[in-house]
């Protein structure tokens, strides 16, 4: 596909949104369910097109061959199609984000701004080898009233072809542009979508930490997603260590490889002698790898050096370290953290406020597990992407983080004039409740 | 200043920002009122510099003579200065915009998650000639929590470090950290800020069109401003027209070289032989520039064609022209405007519905002079800027768009686990009602 191709696609994308983002709650719903039966009615096809992208897959040169985690990514199974087509209709009994009244303020009487919320525009999702991405993103984007353009790993070419075809069969069927969700599989269509800020609002990269980072290091368009989860679990020296032990064992090895895992645990001096030897144990009972500073290597011979505090195990391993005081684990975390998800065990409330109120991350949490930072846990409902930059987004995003806003005047026929000069008017500036 | 003196300053101000997030609402209000103290009693100093700035600037060859009104904006006078002083005393008076509870989520008994507003930590502002855009956004950076580092023009820079200075003392007499308030006056230090992604979260450009475009072309560091205002108001078919003429007047005339001065108006065609005459007539009774398309020009002889209808003319000059239908008005506003404000003027209130959801701008207003899109007119006490970019902030920006949120959640140590498998506690995620 040429670049005008891919340009002549995003504006089609552009048109496609204008007319989506004027239907009600009732239609959008309707497309949805649309889109659920379209996937089932679609089963046999969408079966027969992820065979070739397995077979394709693990056919390639033994240099390209893909490790198995992601064949069991690529792989479409009945019971992973189900879970599509009910995580469609789950996304359709979500609150609407639309047309919510943000803010309302009365200028003057007869002259009313309110502030609501409207979808952003086009969406581009980049992602890797999941054929689940196509619909969750594309349920997402509805929902919220904003077209996507889809661009799928090589691997899932077929497969997401085919679910995008039945996804298109569906708006056409509800009589929406079919455009709101396009497609575009070409390798250089990425840099082109990269280099379209004047048409694509938002892209949303899905797949691998590099991923990510080339997709932050080559655009001007706002990225949604983030790189880097290094936790922090800073082991006060009020803490309960009992507490401390079950929470860290958690936060570890609930699910080592997500983004809100601990990789880094500071404990306060005082408890260190204590502490370390029955931290080092339950982790060594647990298998995990742990890596130390010098007073943690001390204890254990087995403990390795850390090579960098500024590392994503992303697997059973993490860092420990010893700290003189709740500023200095402040002061570590602000210098080699990600300022994703950092957590404080202690029962002194005011160290925990200050850690709280001090710390710099979308996530300060007191004696809980950072695997908490998540969209659903949070009760959003759904999980757009989880953001590490501080504007628009921070944090774990809901349907929210697809949405922007719009300032809606009404008024009779006021000018500025009126309210300036000997005879001025003055404004109001009544702020009705907000909803 | 070399690379490297430019880098030690921002991650100076990365520091402060650290220590300053943590004051509360009295404490960061004492310091405003000693800068606007240390303002005052500056006062003869502040006049010399300024003097010294302008022989400067009158002193130039003459090809890089100035502007009278860039001289205008330069030139510090008494009551330029006891404005100065004025408008930090009431930026401290403004609501605190921080450490507000923004939303609050039991997700289960004793694990409560809040959503609170925390600074953006630090902001880098690149203006030109006006000395009290130093003290505007030192006072609102103060306020909201944030570390600020100002680039002045070179025009301004006596003025701007006597200022920095004056500023600096009262923080250091307040014992805040006196980073919090950086000055970098080398031309080359807009390049290597530009590229401080990681110390600096925003960008705020202040002054010409070109500066902002050159900023924003140049930067991954997100960026509040615009760089256009093409405004429109479409007279509807059932347009009052007498209110139509003041409106329009207003949008024009009231300040045409703001941002929300009406560039363009669309007739429709029904109303066009009755309303365009006594438009026409108006404009040019005002000395108004007016260009048309062919049909307004067949009317007038003494209406230019239209060179491009993407124009900000900024002076009282404006483009008319004859639309089919509603749709078509808003297919000339999405396809030539600059998503600023829009405005449609009619008595039929399903056409202004209409118009309000489905034109995609930052402000959409029915029967109101463009020149309401503004943040003190919005009721926001103070206006950090104006976004014509869909993300964080869009619009008029108050002190809010100087900062973003974390979430903090307060536990007793429960951890994942917990909620998975047979015997998994269930999540309640009962919501507050937002305060």
């Amino acid at each position: 596909m040429s670049a005008a191709g891919v340009r002549e696609i995003a504006e089609a994308a552009r048109r496609a949104s204008r007319s989506l983002a004027s239907l009600d709650e009732a239609k959008r719903n309707r497309v949805l369910e649309a889109m659920a039966s379209a996937l089932e009615a679609a089963a046999p096809d969408l079966f027969t097109a992820n065979r070739q992208d397995l077979q394709g897959a693990s056919s390639s040169h033994s240099r390209d061959a893909l490790p198995a985690s992601t064949l069991a990514r690529l792989k479409l199974t009945e019971q992973k199609l189900d879970e599509m087509v009910e995580q469609i209709r789950s996304v359709a009994a979500l609150p609407d984000p639309l047309h919510r009244k943000l803010d309302a303020i009365e200028l003057d009487a007869g002259l009313d701004l309110e502030k609501v919320s409207v979808p952003l525009g086009v969406l581009a999702v980049i992602f890797e080898a999941r054929p689940d991405a196509v619909t969750q993103i594309a349920s997402l984007a509805i929902k919220s009233g904003n077209a996507v353009i889809l661009k799928p790993g090589r691997e899932v070419e077929h497969t997401a072809k085919m679910i995008v075809g039945a996804l298109r069969n569906a708006l056409e069927s509800e009589g929406v542009d079919e455009d709101a969700i396009c497609l575009v599989l070409e390798r250089e269509s990425v840099a082109e979508l990269l280099a379209m800020h004047d048409l694509v609002d938002m892209v949303i990269p899905r797949g691998s930490k590099s991923l990510v980072e080339s997709v932050q290091a080559n655009t001007r368009i706002p990225v949604l997603g983030h790189s880097e989860g290094i936790c922090h679990i800073y082991v006060d020296r009020a803490a309960n260590q009992e507490l401390a032990l079950r929470v860290i064992d958690d936060a570890k090895l609930d699910y080592p490889a997500a983004c809100n895992a601990v990789e880094t645990v500071l404990v306060h001096r005082d408890i260190a002698p204590q502490f370390l030897p029955k931290l080092l144990k339950r982790l060594r009972g647990r298998q995990v790898v742990v890596h130390g500073d010098e007073q943690v290597r001390t204890l254990n011979n087995e403990v390795q050096p850390v090579a960098a505090w500024h590392c994503e195990y992303g697997v059973p391993e993490l860092a420990v370290g010893v700290v003189d005081s709740l500023d200095a684990a402040i002061e570590h975390i602000h210098k080699h953290g990600s300022s994703h998800t950092e957590s404080i065990l202690t029962e002194d409330t005011s160290a925990a406020e200050k850690f709280l109120r001090e710390v710099d991350a979308a996530g300060v949490f007191h004696n809980a597990s950072t695997r908490f930072a998540d969209g659903f846990r949070y009760g959003f409902g759904a999980e757009v992407g989880v953001s590490t930059s501080k504007l628009h987004a921070r944090g774990p995003v809901g349907l929210d983080g697809l949405t922007t806003y719009k300032y809606v005047l009404r008024g009779q026929g006021q000018v500025a004039g009126d309210y300036r000069g000997p005879n001025a008017r003055a404004f109001t500036h009544r702020r009705e409740a907000k909803q």
